[in-house]
């Protein structure tokens, strides 16, 4: 019997809306296409090829972590990484903490006692915590409230919150979202340490540190690694750390060795249903409509650009 | 330099409150007490032991996971697995589930060619997915607004959603929660398939399915588990399982044998305290205090009963 096997994420669309509105709770609820059957049913044009000038290849000797930079929000964070990429600044290094339901960091192991060079890359960068609103050109508003936002949306595959009223957006803190390790001061991150969201999604980092980027294949293989036995999930002297071969950006990769993904658009009117199918579920697995959507709840989907 | 340690998860209090207020930010905040520094002013009576007659151990080779069970929110099915782990039921089976960003899900990986026997376990239990108001008598309000609940608190250790007006309550899908595994029919989770969530709080899964108990100590034995290959995480015919040595109840274990693990009391004035710091961190790190606590973001904080 194939039981339990319908555990799935995917579900049904319908209705949408604010916070604490009257759900529907039926012992059956009509059948509705699941996220999944409407992605299916995309055309080329719904996707967005990454931008080679803007996407980073995280080469372990696991595999490889894709990430989408997000220059628009933080442009000079994203400078300089570039920067610290082109020089092969990140080659040698390694996953310097794991922390559990909460990230993966990586940097110098020896930033402390013998730091590598960090060549022409500025040791601070003002911090860009959030972004003046008009900076985005893509923002398309998420309908559903949010503790931690105003406004809540999507921005180019890249999950978003806003304030109108103080004209500033920001990066959400979502699972996968890269962002730069900081001290106590907002212009000590220079990128040289990121970290990735792991776990449930720390929103009240929001505002508070910069975002840059967003993990968009390759997960796993920061989510599986070790925990740190140190505090905060540092690994400790004797532990052995995941190295990092090499951190290129994919504009430098030959078009040979490329990942070829593709972000569903954002703005594209099938996100909007994607969301819809996921803010209300159909039966006959799910027996209660939410009516509500988080906004690190709803999936940015990714998918391999189909073979031509 | 000690750069970038100080990526912490715990920070500071103050004020509270629902959605959307107006929330500080300044260059500087106040310093305050971190959640931390005011647990670690807790006083023994803050502090619950398990019950040894709720408390499973599930022991795999790699160490043991230990997991309270919430009998007020699902007492036929904490009462069906009692059946099965007094019978050992789930010994010798194995995880037979990784989904990143979702679950890890274990039972019989036979279940589909050559079930073991439930004994005398019940096939079909039905599911618990709400249970009525007044079966909780333990509810401490978290006075932040959730779009996935009319109210939101905490019960006993557990994170629970609860609707006033239709007179129910149920448990939240944050973080580590574990919960039965079913089919499309409400009555087909036996338990004889338990999942852990080890993502991002799937909260539509709320009021879906029994959740019946939250893991309290080894989640890093599940969430670095390689992910399966086939759809769902679920793992191909030729692909290791984590094996279980065996699930026991707490209470069945020898004394020389136990875990002593403690959990904050929800109730005790200190864990509204312990709230309020992470709803509104302080200065210097934290440069922004969200004024808002999401509830699967908030910390139910578990320890080894200190030494006596």
């Amino acid at each position: 019997m194939a039981l339990f096997r319908t555990l799935r994420v995917l579900s049904l669309p319908a209705l949408a809306l604010g916070l604490g509105a009257a759900s529907a709770v039926a012992a059956d609820l009509p059948e509705r296409p699941s996220a999944g059957d409407i992605i299916k049913t995309s055309k080329p044009a719904d996707w967005r090829p990454t931008d080679p000038a803007n996407t980073l290849y995280m080469d372990l000797p696991t595999g490889r972590v894709v990430i989408e930079l997000a220059p628009d929000f933080a442009p000079l964070g994203v400078a300089n990484i570039k920067t610290m990429v082109k020089e092969h600044y990140f080659d040698g290094l390694a996953v310097i903490r794991s922390q559990d339901n909460y990230v993966a960091q990586w940097g110098d192991p020896n930033a402390e006692t013998k730091p590598k060079s960090l060549g022409t890359a500025k040791a601070k960068v003002p911090g860009e915590f959030t972004a003046p609103l008009a900076n985005d050109k893509h923002f398309v508003l998420q309908k559903d409230a949010d503790g931690y936002a105003p406004q809540i949306g999507h921005s180019n595959g890249f999950p978003v919150g806003r304030d109108p009223k103080a004209k500033t957006t920001w990066l959400a803190h979502c699972y996968g979202m890269v962002g730069v390790g900081r001290d106590n001061d907002t212009d000590s991150g220079s990128g040289s340490e990121l970290y990735a969201i792991t776990g449930h999604a720390p929103r009240h980092l929001d505002r508070n540190i910069t975002l840059l980027g967003r993990v968009i294949s390759g997960m796993p293989l920061l989510t599986t690694l070790p925990r740190g036995s140190e505090a905060l999930g540092f690994y400790g002297p004797n532990e052995a750390r995941m190295p990092i071969v090499s951190v290129r950006l994919e504009a430098d990769v030959p078009e040979a060795e490329r990942s070829h993904f593709e972000v569903m658009r954002s703005e594209a009117p099938i996100y909007e249903q994607v969301l819809e199918a996921q803010r209300n579920r159909g039966g006959p697995w799910n027996k209660y409509a939410a009516n509500y959507l988080e906004l690190c709840n709803a999936a940015i989907p990714v998918r391999e650009r189909p073979k031509q």
